[in-house]
């Protein structure tokens, strides 16, 4: 290829519009890059100059939050598939998505796009989407990187992470995805990270990403996340979206010597290997149908039964049943924002109930669309219910409630829904609610008022038959939570640091995220982290965890279907640690599996536990430390319903870090190297000796240096020498295998 | 005076030994200082290399978790003038108090030595004993400056705590004593705050301390707090104790450049201004009688009964009475380390009960003095139980559980005493609990064993006198509570961040500390803050609230009491605002008097509110600022027992910050200045009436710079002239008095 000159080079580091890479020369062509982590959102050429407005029909499957409820990365895979295929038959290069962020709060506007409040469950959906998406050939864009987990003020908010919660919590899942899938993009967030935009943050972008990553794809910027231009391409965002018509920064930078050009041919190379890597196939048939009913499969393995009291479903199909609500009609099945669909066609609950149950479905809409009602909607929707034995009420948060840009204030369900849902509840022998929701929502203050309840998230196009397939038993729900549903938004961890001021969103919870913090605490929630009822029961046994090499495991359990339906279960792996004072979740989601079973049968289900699961991560050294020490094995239906205990003990990575003056007395009389020169010493040192116990226990606080100060007899010369000493025995140790360091 | 050379006045920054200050040429004498917030710790000549074995017998009054408890300033005014009184007698300059740290955690062990959850209780308590010991012309000391909140690791731990929490916390209580008592000392503190340690924070020492407060009096390390002696004098810090023998690091210093010798000047006025201040009587006497008087005055008023069933108190002094426990016989009255008093005399309950209850007194120990039982010390307790009406129990932490130099792990009383408790219960008609403890403990597990309960602290020599005073009724108790009694150790707010790994404790609670948490969350605790109960019943009524002033009120209401004996009521004022995400505690304590009444009669009680009691720091302009708005103003008998609320109308202070091109469109339409002048600017122009309605709430989150990536006709160059435009605008307002700037 010819060789590009300054401004082609630079031209490359941004769009050449909205939607499209900037071609150079012979070398780089002009890729297609479009919305949709759960549908294609190609918007027509002469599309709006935000990018926000209608796109082309495409298949509108659940959304993450959806997706996440399945538990089952096979078949998010297949969603995956369908996806790249209609990208490719849309000539589109690289699809923006998925997204991964975790749902710190549950008022976060977008949750409806991310999976899960857990890194685990995030890392494994999110990686199958990839991997489903770029076995078509088209790229797949994992974002927002990182730490991206509120709207407000989301352009300038620093979210305020401490190390270990990075890598633990709000990195984990995109390592995870990153270093297994190698997706061709990584979307860099529009927040700031401890105060540095992420856009332009070397330590993201470059050293922790590419370095410690092994990521080798293209990072370009959210739509508009670039502020600084050339501090951007600095630190290693490839491409500017859209282009804000400042390549001449670029430019100028280099010419002025404050940028390195060799960072632009960098930026070239990535370019080019991205073009290499896909190739839309434009031959391809959209697949439409096939994939409406893939996103009916998908939509009924989202769907979660909170409850069920007195086996109130499925319905018995023979009699009456009363469908009060007008998402009923109106289906909500996804959010606002750039990843609104238009969808292929809709499947509405009350057109596949009305088919399915022979019984007789009437219909009332009870409320508007926007969820607020009048009495002459309410009693006719008493007056419906009111001649069948069943209600089935779908409630609801208006679109308006949720959306990329903003957050919620509350978690409550419109006011005038609740208020109908009691009346209703006077009249009804049996009434069964049907949510359909993005983010959580609250149901202390009315699920008294129903016998059961089936959380219907955001379902997609498909997803009113979904529902109408898990009301009427065609098919057992499946689905199980990936977020706690807590009793009070005040009881979540973050509730008053959500989403900050002046600026600055601290993190003050740290690691205790969603169920890590209430079930670390053993708070009360209204239902828990992996909960989800089935139409049968599951019987556990036989836990066996083996070892598999030193610091990783096989754990073995048996699931038995011990009821009368076929159906599936969402086994649960958790790893815990008991500790003085709780620095560690109690338990913390490290594997699971989606099981389904005939009635009757039984299936040995393996899970793998490694070392790193164990792992805690060390910011003092830079490093994920397992400490040597017995750990708590937990296989259960939800965090709260633990089924089997089992311990494992760990030889741990025998780290031991280096003593100096600043390491307190305490450190030194329990260090494995230092320790034992410490007693010996002991004996010998007129001033220490002179020490009673009770003060000793004081002194274990005290950095050996400040020993001197005390008048004990011991110099700076001699704590020199000490930690000159056992350093030498310690790198001896080292040397010898015996430790690390 | 002769001037000094070099190395004499390097010599002034450092003590001459343990106890003393250096002598310097004719200008500076040595100055004697001692430890002793609640009691003198003068140690003889040959004292311990520590500076902590045992001292000179002086009056042991009421650690500081005691006076606080009193809620009574005027009384421990008094408390403060006869510690004045002892340490002038002994020849002591400076007494090394008070302490007035904020207790973060109850868990920490050096809790006793403090007084409060909230910082206006710890101001109004602190002050009194500054006002104190200083009328007696001996140096007060506050101590440790600051956020030294937790034992652990205390020497090298960084106190990670955002500048606002830091503002409204953790320095509010030495702002308000220092700015307003003038105390002669302040000593800083062990730990680090946000990475730097306080002997060493020119920020702390020099810019707030002295800048920003005022402060001309001499700064003091904690003994052995010295890291980097040169970085600490260059900081601000006048004088190392106890001294480490490197003044010669100080000459260097001065010699290489590297500090300045002038600041060697400043110390030496500092201290010269100190001796100057101090007049240490010694031919006072040291009135150890009536002061032992005034340890039990206090030690009544400190006491506080948190449940009285079925009123089992005052006890019926005609009816014999079983006492149990060996704190009865043997009192903790003070905890361990540097605070440790050598009382005078030591009075127990148990001895003063027996002359107060002609109906009979015995007594079996129950446990040990370290908190464990025996069969045998059991069913001697039973048995002496059984044969009175009422058992008073004494329970309480042994000394080792809660000392300086280490933190607890756990609120619990030790199991053989409240399984003592329980065998109690079943023998007798009614039984009345006496706790001992320095850091509160948890009572769910063993309060219903129990008709009453008096927390009796850490009350000082004097201690078992007034328990006995008040079980008989001879006085009302009238303590109330200065922390929040929780339900669950998990249940506080900074549960799962203490005492923080690694070398940081993460203070991401923020302002939310103590009765700050639980209100605002509205969760359950075991008894509120503020909470006590006496011998009879107060009514409050005809609350009133007046401007006085702009930003400035009086609140005045009627306190009644309504029963039928004398008794105290501490009336507590608290403030707070409504808020969308709540950043502020629901309620904060702002002002409070103590109130004696006879029965029958009332009093009109008035306390002043001002705009910085309605202020919030503003990390972001470095200011207190109060909003205009509603604040509600609530009265009542604990955080949780609010009688009477009002709403006040505040002006604010109009501050209108600049409008700058990183401020967002949502920021830009409700600026007071820029608002109407893009109101007017939108009309005209094209790209942005373009944009549908549900995106401009989209575009409130985006700063007005990023538009020009959007393509919507907004350039670099416009914004850089509206912004100039308004700030214009925005200074000409200023002029003009109409806002702030």
């Amino acid at each position: 290829m010819s060789t590009p000159d300054l401004a082609a080079k630079a031209s490359a580091t941004s769009g050449s519009d909205t939607w499209h890479t900037t071609a150079v020369g012979s070398g780089l062509r002009s890729l297609h890059l479009a919305d949709g982590p759960h549908g294609l959102r190609k918007q027509p050429e002469e599309g709006d100059h935000l990018g926000i407005g209608d796109s082309l029909p495409a298949t509108c499957f659940p959304p993450a939050v959806g997706l996440g409820a399945t538990w089952n990365p096979a078949l998010v895979r297949r969603v995956g598939e369908a996806l790249g295929t209609e990208a490719g038959a849309m000539g589109v290069d690289v699809l923006l998505g998925p997204g991964m962020n975790i749902k710190r709060s549950p008022l976060c506007g977008r949750n409806f796009e991310y999976v899960s409040e857990d890194p685990h469950v995030t890392a494994r959906i999110a990686a199958a989407l990839v991997e489903g998406i770029q076995s078509r050939g088209v790229g797949a864009c994992v974002k927002h990187f990182a730490a991206n987990n509120q709207e407000t003020d989301r352009m300038r908010v620093s979210a305020d992470v401490d190390d270990r919660t990075l890598r633990e919590i709000y990195l984990r899942a995109f390592e995870e995805v990153i270093t297994t899938t190698r997706p061709s993009m990584v979307m860099c967030s529009y927040n700031r990270v401890n105060g540095v935009h992420t856009s332009q943050d070397p330590w993201l972008l470059t050293e922790l990403l590419r370095g410690e990553w092994g990521f080798d794809g293209v990072v370009v910027s959210d739509w508009g996340a670039v502020v600084d231009r050339v501090a951007a391409v600095r630190a290693g965002l490839d491409l500017e979206m859209p282009p804000s018509g400042t390549d001449q920064e670029v430019v100028d930078a280099v010419e002025r010597g404050e940028l390195e050009e060799s960072v632009l041919d960098t930026v070239m190379e990535r370019l080019g290997r991205l073009q290499e890597r896909v190739s839309a196939d434009t031959s391809r048939s959209p697949e439409h149908d096939a994939h409406d009913a893939l996103a009916r499969e998908a939509a009924r393995e989202a769907l979660v039964l909170l409850r069920n009291d007195g086996g109130a479903l499925p319905l018995d199909p023979a009699r009456p049943v009363a469908v009060i609500g007008e998402f009923a009609r109106t289906p909500r099945y996804q959010g606002g924002g750039s990843s609104h669909v238009v969808p292929t066609r809709v499947h509405s609950a009350l057109e596949s109930l009305t088919g399915a149950v022979p019984g007789g479905v009437a219909f009332a809409p009870g409320f508007r669309l926007d969820g607020t009602a009048d009495p002459a909607l309410v009693e006719e929707a008493v007056s419906t219910a009111s001649a069948a034995d069943t209600a089935v009420v779908f409630l609801g948060l208006p679109e308006a409630a949720e959306s990329e840009g903003y957050d919620r204030t509350t978690l409550d369900l419109p006011a005038d829904q609740t208020a109908l849902l009691a009346r209703i509840r006077e009249v009804s022998e049996r009434v069964v609610v049907v949510l359909s929701n993005g983010g959580v929502v609250s149901v202390s203050d009315w699920e008294h008022h129903a016998d059961a309840v089936l959380e219907g998230w955001l379902l997609g196009q498909a997803g009113g038959a979904a529902v109408a397939d898990v009301l009427t038993g065609a098919v057992s729900p499946s689905g199980r939570l990936t977020e706690t549903v807590p009793l009070r938004l005040s009881d979540h961890a973050s509730y008053l640091a959500f989403p900050g001021e002046h600026g600055r969103s601290v993190y003050g919870e740290g690691v205790f995220v969603g169920y890590r913090y209430f079930d670390t605490l053993e708070r009360p929630v209204a239902y828990p982290f992996g909960h989800g009822l089935t139409y049968t029961e599951f019987a556990y046994s036989d836990l066996e965890v083996t070892a598999d090499g030193e610091d990783s495991w096989r754990v073995a359990l048996t699931v038995a279907n011990t009821g009368e339906r076929a159906a599936a279960e969402v086994v649960q792996l958790y790893a815990g640690v008991e500790q003085e004072y709780p620095t560690r979740p109690r338990r913390e989601l490290r594997g699971f599996a989606k099981v389904f079973l005939e009635p009757g049968r039984s299936e040995r289900v393996e899970l793998a536990l490694t070392g790193r699961d164990l792992s805690t991560w060390d910011p003092e050294h830079q490093r994920w430390s397992l400490a040597g020490g017995t750990y708590t094995v937990a296989v259960g239906a939800s965090s709260r319903d633990i089924r089997l205990t089992a311990e494992v003990s760990a030889p741990g990575d025998r780290f031991v870090p280096p003593l100096t003056a600043d390491s307190t007395v305490g450190e030194w009389r329990t260090h494995p190297v230092g320790g034992p020169v410490m007693a010996e010493l002991r004996t010998g040192m007129p001033g220490l000796s002179e020490v009673p116990e009770d003060l000793l226990r004081m002194a274990d606080s005290m950095p050996l240096a400040t020993l001197r100060t005390f008048g004990l007899g011991v110099t700076a010369e001699m704590v020199d020498l000490l930690v000159e000493d056992v350093e030498a025995r310690r790198q001896a140790a080292i040397a010898r295998g015996e430790i690390t360091g």
